[in-house]
């Protein structure tokens, strides 16, 4: 297996190239609209045949590669099923598995940072997306976030993954690229909760600024990175 | 084993947590003076014991965590015996093996971004140090920076490396992560090159801009990263 993980500087976004080296067959999770040069010259350097970009979910931070991607070739985009974007050709859902090469990932369904955030679980390692962080979670208070719903999606899916599952997020603004469930499980100080009620008080308590390109971003991943008479 | 690559942002500087889980034994390579509470509280929740921290080279662009390391921990210290500090416990050569618990580090002398660089070749990956960048290597305009050496280096040492061996370099300004030796030597542009006069003709045709840090940073890393009366 290719895995490699690129990190757009300006959004502190981790995207993912994973390929299938016998079948050349890739994808790409949460590509930047910025990078798509830089995705498909490592792609084309790497001998791969881009099939599938998918995000885990509506990111509010950063305009997604997704309709770029797919404009320059011809692969195929998606987002989870919860996803309000119609310029999409595909919708996961929970329990569905993707394929690329004999690599599979499972797809889980993980809200609470939005309704559309979905996780990628693979035999070694979870894409988590914007659910868990390393010693973060995403927050909570905008595009139907819901502090109950990530509750659920951390503590009665991601972490009852293996302990030595390597955790590889969306983001990271601390330098740090990869954790395990259990580290999270054990110093992630958001998971420090006795209750399901904790965790939504803590949540509920943030008070965080909105993300400077929330108000570009959104309508734009709405439309897979592209206005919208530019979709296809 | 334990591999953690850790990227500093303002520098773009990549450190290298390795450990060997059964013994807990770890090193730590090229840590940066802002990020060594970091590294100290990841070394403690993953239940390691830092015997080593190591630079590859005096770095110009950080300050190297080296002292605070030993300050903080005990640790040994080490660089290459070229390097012109006096404040390590110990410099190591050519041939030298590293261990950390049953994991080897070969060390190897690969000069010619500074004449005291050199680069750690573990069993599929090397960390290359400034040497060879991904699609890039290291300045050679400063501290007894050589091209010539550096074309032997890259040429006759990293390159001669197996083509699948992962190359994890000191720094990354375009959000890479990670490399393999055949895709630099088909892709660096530094080394699309037929014979060393080109390589030295490409690397003194360069005309850089000094590191913003550098005054500061190389007298400082001479000293392992303290101020010469603060050295122990």
């Amino acid at each position: 297996m290719i895995f490699r993980q690129l990190f757009d500087r300006e959004s502190c976004t981790y995207t993912y190239l994973i390929a299938h080296e016998k079948s050349g067959e890739a994808i790409l999770v949460d590509p930047v609209i910025n990078n798509v040069a830089q995705y498909l010259q490592l792609v084309e350097e790497l001998d791969l045949n881009l099939v599938l970009a998918i995000d885990t979910h509506i990111h509010a931070d950063h305009i997604t590669g997704l309709g770029a991607l797919r404009t320059e070739t011809l692969c195929a985009i998606a987002m989870g099923e919860h996803a309000k974007a119609e310029c999409v050709n595909h919708k996961v859902r929970e329990g569905e598995q993707l394929k690329v090469g004999d690599i599979r990932l499972d797809v889980l369904y993980t809200p609470g940072h939005t309704d559309d955030s979905y996780s990628f679980v693979m035999q070694d390692r979870v894409l988590t997306g914007d659910t868990l962080l390393i010693r973060g979670t995403g927050r909570t208070d905008f595009q139907n976030g819901d502090p109950s719903a990530q509750y659920d999606s951390l503590f009665n899916k991601l972490l009852k993954l293996p302990d030595d599952t390597l955790v590889y997020p969306a983001h990271d603004y601390n330098g740090m690229t990869v954790s395990t469930i259990i580290e999270e499980r054990m110093y992630n100080p958001r998971l420090q909760v006795g209750s399901e009620q904790e965790y939504v008080d803590l949540m509920n308590g943030l008070k965080l600024d909105d993300p400077k390109l929330m108000d570009i971003a959104v309508p734009s991943n709405l439309a897979c990175g592209q206005a919208p008479d530019d979709t296809n």
